[in-house]
């Protein structure tokens, strides 16, 4: 991985192109040559069509790039990455990906689909093995990863230790944080000293994307993990950081003392390979008291760490947990650069 | 229930105190004249002794009272609303009881002794033929009677409507306002625009209180209802009102028509009986996407009613719902009071 | 005032067209018959034409009044509450008072026209006087009357009692409430732990305003208050209640314990009159030493009454004071139905 | 500045004491070798007598630090943080200078003594003068330096390039964060959605140590600025960072553009002698409308730089504008820190 690999990124003016943005400035491998956005951005100055809303000043990198049009041409890059809305987001990452381009997504719009992998690179790096499925299916050069929703990341990350004693049913509440719904986003009338129970599609999201991402690899396709999963969505006053409180009933009840020793040897792919973006600890788990909090454990990791706490036995299921995902890093822009990383250490780009 | 029966609040400084004496103001029934606390309030006047901390001005009818100290003496009045610490709070209860006191409390201590009543007066007025027993037990006149902790409210008056299809399996997730851990409770650095997944104790009064509550009442005792119950307790930044996620199994499935019908056919007892405090509708259900929200419902029925929404099917338990409750009226002070006037009513007690 | 008179509200839908609707349920003189919105809602019921977000539930009497279009026909009510946008109240209020409707607005439109009322009640009944002169500037039968801009009327309020001793220089700096800037309003990611220092157009509006209200009547026309007035307005995460933190150079320096007595005296027209809507003391003076606060002084006098606190010397200045207005309330619809009060009244429109 | 110097905490424990303790975590040339706290704690591990509650994790290098006594003793380092309380610190810091140490206080019990240093580097370094001083009035070896109170900070930074104007009078509006006041410090049910016009003594110390920051150096004293300074202080429900609204009047205008230049030729001695903790840009001045905001700006220059924006004419005054400061660190253990390597920078002590 020594050598240096341009990408762009695709929606670039957003909230979620913005944290693409902030977190490729000083990337080792990763150099952001190339910005898109929507035709009324296209041609400007990056710094004259964005409206930077991120803690901290805009990148200097990026603000005399001039904002393109998110179509394929001669001098994009080979890896994309994609905070293209949902409205938008099929047509233009399949034209990039038909025309020899790797789109690493964080929309949702090809999360489901069954030829792409829905990565979170430390619980199915195996998933990768789609990817020429994909290809001969779809006749594209290039090809299309996907990183799951926010809250999803959060869920997966807190039970990926416990799927070797096999998961079988989960039921999840969660506590989201404001920039998840970016920019202007949640009115604060709606949300100050407030709790707002619903989060439009987030339930279905998390339920069936969790399935798949647990799933396993087999020949050319995916076989969802049998386990049923219930969420209970909801908006919290957090600027950052998703807290979820889970219950999970296991196939095989180990004994807590073994199930937080698997907490504590939990170790995936981006570990092995030491990916630049890759936490040292993918999950750590806490055992104090009142711990995760999203203010005071988000950044675990530089914001990469799921932290999983209160683990304890419970009283319906087996064992039940808390977990915490920096949304916006771990759960957005930080997840889909570690798809990156890991598609270019795996051999698919060559660099 | 014409007539007035004077009150007195042990423990009258404090938050919960505080809400007594404001839930009071105007009653029709129950008329303010004592107020007890510590030894070094006793002695002054209300308003010289009390920090009053609610939103408002302090009652112009307790201001002038002289603090007494909390111990049974020649002008205390029969019925007494107990807000005293849990430090004290047993042996000050057991000397007004035995002194022939009716005993109102907020207060967790005697909450699951097995001869005092833990009333949720729509779920469980019946369980009052307890005091018989507890009086003849324990050789008293008087009696002690016990509201549950608040977030037990919610979930019990939220469950309540569900009991005719038998409960077995229950998993919550709550969501805490401030306001319950009185003052100065929270610290601001703890909690703003923070989430802390943890209240000392809370999930262990949940459990077993919900079983009690909805227990069955025999000749001379309370059976457990006998469904497992999980609770996951989170403070998060609300001033009023508790917010719970719950999952639900039953013994009978009837069909979510059935359910919500359950739900808008919901009465109790205080209904029956018309009591002063008692809500016209107990148990809201609002089909609302959105609610219920502790900002914007938590006030309905003057903070009395507990307002459920999202009811629908669970993809592991059968049903899936959020419930609210005001957590210092319906789930403090003013379940006290209602179980004050259910007692009037009920002729244990005569005014 | 014995007479009900119909009234109706033009922008019903918005969020101070909903703070109308809300503060009109069971009022004693004004009766609630006609709401007008966008052509887009127009023909529907009012429920569902409007997304109700205030606390609690919509008001019964509305919710199936038939929304009409913002245009002066047949069946429209004498007096208009205008809680319509800026960019269309110039039009929509001058052809309402063309066809002999009285305008009772809370738009900004008209207020600095030298021909119409810019009315705090407590401070310049008198300025009603305008309105012949409005009426035979226009041609008009009717006629438009202004309330201030909501944190003006903190801040007027709060020098109203100093007058007297002649305000030469004040300089204000405002802590300002997300309510006052509507539904979606203020972005959650914007103001959630947050200051934003910044308000368009605010501080201009509470220069020139606060001239005009303190100014003197003549003969037909309204002397300004020649004292200099400089504002700074920030914006908090505070759900309704602006505070003003103000510092004022007067011509007359009276002693502290004269200002505090002039605080004390202070009554003004609405009281004389004994207006509905009208506080019993339009401005407390509380001796607390962290009073006033927004979340628990914001509701005094059912929103109408100021809070005036920490009155003190300046070092700079003469004296320094906190005020706290409700801006929703007696700084924006509260206001206008006061205002419609005193006209009515002061005998400008026969019920 | 070659060599490292070993340093101590006094008052390690507490918030401001875990504050210098991240501050020196990997500090170029201060090596915090020693930790004093109250006596409770002494004898115990750092980790075993500290309840951490700063976010992320407790710096590696302090864990297994011996917690010791406050009192001067073998092996204790010649350069002391104090963070003591201000109801020991006087002792406890005279003591240590006694005993030749030097005391690099945040304390506030020696600001106003008229032989210590009230330090903000880029303002007055020549105030260092006063150590002879105050070293031949006590017969000392050692000595103290202090740093003013946070909010101060931010005040004197943002007058400091309008110095060379003349600074006539200026009054002052605070909204602060509620870390300034500790831990619990600030009770939630206090601020959240609130605003409390009020921080005891806070006022009195921004007028008088504004005064002495700012006024000149003779040959063994200062002369206080005469300025005339009037403070309003309010705490908001913000975490870090303290906003200031400022007018000032000048004896000199020199004209908008003259004073925006002031500030961004601004720099000072920490600058000249590239101390470690100096920002490059010592007061950074913001055209943007809405700047600058605590969440934001707060971390700018590592927390050490302090954002002046919304510079513009006042209506009463010459000048208005708003600064931001970061008040833990910049505003108490960052200027500390910044005080000592300016102590060491200039030679009075020799590492």
């Amino acid at each position: 991985m020594g050598n240096v690999i341009e990408v762009g990124v695709l929606g670039a003016t957003g909230m979620v192109g913005q944290q693409f943005i902030r977190l490729l400035e000083g990337h080792p491998t990763l150099k952001l040559t190339w910005v898109g956005a929507s035709d009324r951005s296209a041609g400007k100055k990056y710094h004259e069509a964005c409206d930077w809303r991120l803690d901290g000043a805009m990148p200097a990198m990026v603000r005399d790039l001039v904002v393109q049009e998110c179509k394929p041409a001669a001098g994009a890059p080979p890896v994309m990455f994609s905070a293209t809305d949902a409205s938008v987001a099929t047509e233009i990452e399949q034209a990039f990906a038909k025309a020899g381009h790797w789109i690493i997504s964080n929309s949702r719009n090809h999360r489901m689909d069954e030829d792409v992998p829905l990565l979170v690179p430390e619980i199915n790096a195996d998933h990768l093995r789609l990817i020429p499925v994909q290809q001969a299916n779809r006749g594209w050069k290039g090809g299309i990863l996907t990183n799951p929703n926010c809250s999803t990341v959060g869920l997966t990350m807190g039970l990926a230790p416990l799927r070797q004693f096999g998961i079988r049913r989960v039921i999840v509440t969660t506590m989201q944080a404001v920039s998840g719904a970016g920019y202007p986003g949640v009115p604060s009338m709606d949300i100050l000293g407030n709790v707002v129970p619903y989060i439009g599609g987030e339930e279905e999201k998390m339920q069936i994307e969790t399935q798949k991402i647990l799933g396993t690899m087999g020949e050319s396709s995916i076989t969802d993990l049998p386990a049923k999963v219930s969420a209970h969505c909801n908006r919290v006053g957090v600027i950052d950081g998703h807290t979820v409180a889970v219950s999970v009933q296991l196939d095989l009840n180990p004994g807590l003392e073994a199930v937080k020793e698997a907490y504590r040897a939990f170790q995936g792919r981006p570990q092995e390979l030491n990916l630049p973006s890759a936490p040292a600890v993918p999950v750590v788990l806490t055992e104090e008291a009142n711990r995760p909090q999203p203010r005071r454990d988000g950044m675990a990791g530089n914001g990469m760490t799921v932290t999983v706490g209160r683990l304890r036995t419970c009283e319906v299921f087996d064992y039940k947990f808390v977990a915490l995902v920096h949304n916006t890093i771990r759960g957005a822009a930080g997840a889909a650069i570690l798809n990156a990383e890991l598609l270019l250490a795996e051999g698919y780009l060559q660099a």
